[in-house]
C-alpha cells in the first residue's frame, strides 16, 4: 500500500505529472534544483516542496531529469529507504538503468526505468505512454502511482528495456524528421504542392507520426515550437545506436541517421527544436519546405 | 459529359478499379492483355470485353500495369480519340508521364498520372487514394470517374506529379520497413518484449504504417502475404532516387534504403511480399523479428 | 596514316594537352569557344587555330569540354569526315557515349570516350592515364595521337566503358575525401597528432591517393589551390550512382557519397577545389583538419 | 639502459616480432598460454621460454594479443616491476589504454599502446610501422627496443593515440574494400575490362592500398587467403566508431561502413580474410569480381 510518494525534477515534463499524483495519494512530496519551482507547484496543487533526502523517504520516487548522468549524480547523495521504488522517467541510457538497479538492490531499493512518451500535452492531460523495465514486483508496486499520469503503462523486460524502447522510438522518429526532409525537399523540387501530396501520404503507406503532426504542425508552417531539444533527441539517436553497437549489430540507415541528427544539432542554434533538423536539409538544397 | 469508360490491365487492383465504374456508367469497356480475364469482369460485373483499339475510343480510359514501360509500349499500338482522357493508375515514372503527356498533347488527348495507394482491399472497397498529376481541366473532367473507387483524390501538380508522390510515399514507406528491422532486432536482442514495445512505439512518436500495420500484421507473425511484391517496391525507390538525381538533391537516407531494398530483393526469392525485406537483416543478425 | 589532328577545347587540360601534338604531326589544328585562345595556342605552339569546321576535317579529332552536354550540343552543328575518329577526353557519360558513337557510326566516323587522369601537372608532362572505351580498331588507330600526352593508355571496354572507369575512380576518390575527413576529425578530437598519424597511415593498408597527395598538400597546409572544381566531383559522383541505378545494383558507401559530395558542393562557394569537400564536416564539428 | 625484455603472445604476428630482438638483446625472454609454441620459439631463435610472472619482470615488456581485452585478463594476475615499460602492440581500444595506463603508473609503470602495421611479411622483415601512444619519455626509453621489429615508429599522442590511428587506418581500409566491392561490380555489371580498369585506377585518384594489394592480389584471382580475420576488421571499426561516439561527431561514411563490414562478418563462414567482406557485395549482385 502506498503511503507517500515524491517526485524531484519538476521540469517541463516533470511539473505536469507530478501535478497528477495529488489526485490519488495524500502525501505527495516534490523537489527541484531550482527550488523556487518545487514551491510554486507546492502553492499550485497542494504538493509538499521537501528537501531533496526528505524526498526519498517516500514509498515510490519519481525522477525526471535530462540525462542519466544527471540521475547517478544525484544518486550518490541519497540516503534511500528500504522497500521504496525508484521510478526514473528520464530518457535515459539502458545501460545506466542496470548498473543503478544492481546498485539500489543491495540497499533493498527497486530501480525501474520507466521513460515517458506523449510530450507536454500528455503530461497535462495524464494521457502519457510509460515504457517500463526492471523488476516485475516493483512495476506492479508502481503502476497505480504511474496511472496517475500514464494512459498506456506496459511492462517491457528487464533493467533498461524501457530506455531501450524509448530511445528505438525516437530513432524512429528522427529516421522519418530525415527522410521527410529529403522526400519532401524533392517533390518541391519537382513542382509538386506540398499540401496536397501530405494528405495522399497521410492516407497512404508512407505515413508516420512526423506526416501526420510534426510536418504540418512545426515544419510546414515554419513555426518548429521548443518542445523537445534537438540535441536531446540527437543523445537519444546516440542511446539507439550504442545498443547496436553492444549487440554487434548491423543497422545501417538507424548508423546513419544519427551521424545526420548529430551533424544538425551540431549546427543548430542554442534551443532549437528537434524539427529545425530539416534546416540542414534546406541549407543544402537552398529548398524552404513550405 | 462523360459517356463511356474503358479499364486496361485487370490485374489485382485494376480488376476491382473496374468495378466499380459499372455503377455510374453505362458504357464500361475492359481490357486484358490474357483477354479470359476481360471476360470473366465482363460476365461478372456488366462491363464489355472489348479489343484494346475498340476500349480506346472511350472518353476516359483508365490503365493500371505494373510499370510506364508497359504503358508506353501498348500506346505505340493505338489510335487515340481526340478529346479524351487517358488516366494512368500505374506506379510510374515522373518522366514517363511527361513524354507521354507531350505526345498525347498533339492529338488532343489528355494524359493523368493517377497512382493510387490502398491496396487490393481499398480497391475493393472503392476507398483508394489517387495522386494526380497533368492538366487541371483534365482532372476535372475525369474526377467523376475517379471518385467510383477513390476517396481521396487529390490533384498535386503537372504532369508527373502524381507519380512522384507515390514513387516518395513508397518510399517512405521502405524507410521505416528498414529502420523498423533494425530497431526490432535491436530490442530483441537486448530482451525487450516486442509486442509490449510495439504497442508503446504505437501511442509514440516513432508510429508510422508500417508500425502500426506491416509489422504486426506481416512480420511478427511470419505471414508475410504476397500484396505487393518486393521487387516492385524496388523499383518505386528507383523512381524516388531517380528524382533526387534529377534535381540534383542530397538525400542520403533515401539514397541509403534505396541500396537496401535492391540488396533485400535481389536477395528474395520470387513473389516475394515487400515485407520480406526484413529477411535481409535477419540473416545478418540470426535473429528473427517474432 | 595520320595526316592531321585536331583538339577541341582548351581549357586548363586540353591547353596543354594539344601542345603534345605538335611534337608527332604536322598538322595539328586548334578549336577553342573564347577563340583568342586558340590564336594564343598557335602561336605559343605552331598550332593552327581555325574554325570548328575546320577542325572536325582532321583525321582524329580530340575534344576536351566540361560535361557530355556539351560534347553533344557542339556535335549537333557539324559535318563529319568519314574515316576520321573522334576521341573524347571529356569526364562524360557512358549513355552519351553510346548514344554518340551510334550515331556517329552512320556517317562512318567512329567515337572514342577517352578520359584522361593526371591533373594538370599530367597533361603539362605528357604523362596521363587515358581510359578508351569504343571500337578496338578505332582505339589502335588514334593510339599515337593519344600517346603524345598520355603514359598509361588503356582500353577498356566498348563504348562508355572508359567513361564508366573515369566515373568509377572520381567516385573512390571522393570516398576517401569523406572518409579520411570523418577518420581525421576523430583523431583530432581525441588529441592525436595528425601529421604523425598520416606517416603511420601512409605506410599502412589506410593508405589511398588522398592520404599520400590530397590531405598533406591540400587540406592540412588549408590551401586548397583550385585544380578540380567541386561541383565537376559531384557531378562525377552523380554519373557513377548512373550507372549503379542502370544495372539495378546496391551501391549503399557510393550510393552515400554521392549525397554528401552533392551536399558539399551545395554548401560551396564558387570556385572551390573538391578537397573543400572537408569543410562541410569542419562545420559540423567545428574541428579544423590542420 | 635496457637489460632485458620480454614478449607475451605468440601469435602469427608476435612470434615473427619477438625473433628480431634477440639481435639487440642479450636477454629475451617469451611467454604463449600455449607454451609448447613459447620453448618452439626459444628453440629456433635463442630467446627463453619462461612463466608469465617471470616474464614481466623485464625491463621493456611487449604484448600483442587478440584484443584489449585480453590483455586486461592476463595483467590482473601480475605483479609487474616498478621502472619497466609495457609496450601493448595489440589493436586495442584507446579508453582500455587510458585506463591501464592510469593503473600501471600507479605502480611506477608505464603502459604505451604501440599497435602495428605491415601484415606477417613486415613482422617477418622487421619493416613493420608502429604508431605509439602514451608518456613521451616512456616512449623514448622503448624505442631501441621497438626499432628491431619496425621501421616507421611514431609517437602520436597522448595514451590510446596510437590505438586510435590503427582503428581510424583500418576503418579506412575498410571503407576502400566496400567502395572498391561496389565500384567494380558496377563496372562488371558495364562490360568493363577490370584488369585493364584496375591498372588506370591504380595510376588516378582512386588508388588506395584496396586497389594496389588487396582487390588484385587476394579479390580478382579467388584467393582470399586468411591473413586478417574479417571478424577482427569488424572488431576495429567498432572502435572507430566508438571514437566518433566519445567525441559525438558526425561520420556517416564510417558509420554505415561499420554495419556493412559487421553484416559481411556476420554473413561470413569462419576464419574468413577481411577480404571476403566483397563476397556479399556478389551474392547480392551475382556478379563475381574476377
Amino acid at each position: 500500500m502506498i503511503q507517500s510518494v515524491a517526485f524531484i525534477g519538476l521540469g517541463a515534463m516533470g511539473y505536469r505529472m507530478a501535478a497528477h499524483l495529488t489526485k490519488h495519494f495524500s502525501t505527495v512530496l516534490v523537489w527541484n534544483r531550482n527550488f523556487e519551482k518545487a514551491e510554486k507547484h507546492a502553492a499550485e496543487y497542494g504538493t509538499q516542496a521537501v528537501t531533496l533526502n526528505e524526498a526519498v523517504q517516500a514509498d515510490i520516487i519519481f525522477s525526471c531529469l535530462p540525462t542519466s548522468q544527471d540521475v547517478e549524480l544525484l544518486m550518490t547523495e541519497l540516503e534511500l529507504k528500504p522497500g521504496s521504488v525508484w521510478v526514473d522517467c528520464t530518457s535515459g541510457v539502458p545501460a545506466s538503468a542496470k548498473t543503478l538497479a544492481a546498485q539500489l538492490k543491495l540497499k533493498n531499493v527497486d530501480f525501474l526505468d520507466a521513460p515517458v512518451s506523449g510530450q507536454t500535452v500528455g503530461a497535462e492531460n495524464g494521457t502519457l505512454t510509460v515504457m517500463v523495465g526492471g523488476d516485475a514486483a516493483a512495476f506492479d508496486k508502481a503502476l497505480p502511482a504511474m496511472q496517475t499520469f500514464g494512459k498506456l503503462i506496459k511492462y517491457v523486460g528487464e533493467s533498461g528495456a524501457g530506455f531501450a524502447v524509448k530511445a528505438v522510438n525516437n530513432m524512429l522518429m528522427a529516421v522519418n524528421l530525415c527522410s521527410v526532409a529529403e522526400g519532401f525537399t524533392t517533390l518541391k523540387a519537382h513542382g509538386v504542392n506540398l499540401n496536397e501530396a501530405l494528405d495522399c501520404i497521410n492516407a497512404s503507406s508512407g505515413k508516420s507520426m512526423v506526416t501526420e503532426t510534426v510536418l504540418p504542425q512545426r515544419i510546414l508552417n515554419r513555426s518548429f515550437p521548443l518542445t523537445f531539444a534537438l540535441p536531446l533527441l540527437a543523445k537519444d539517436t546516440g542511446i539507439a545506436l550504442d545498443l547496436i553497437r553492444d549487440a554487434k549489430l548491423s543497422a545501417p540507415v538507424i548508423a546513419l541517421t544519427q551521424s545526420l541528427i548529430q551533424a544538425a544539432s551540431d549546427l543548430s542554434e542554442k534551443d532549437s527544436d528537434f524539427s529545425t533538423a530539416v534546416k540542414m536539409y534546406e541549407s543544402w538544397s537552398k529548398i524552404t519546405i513550405e
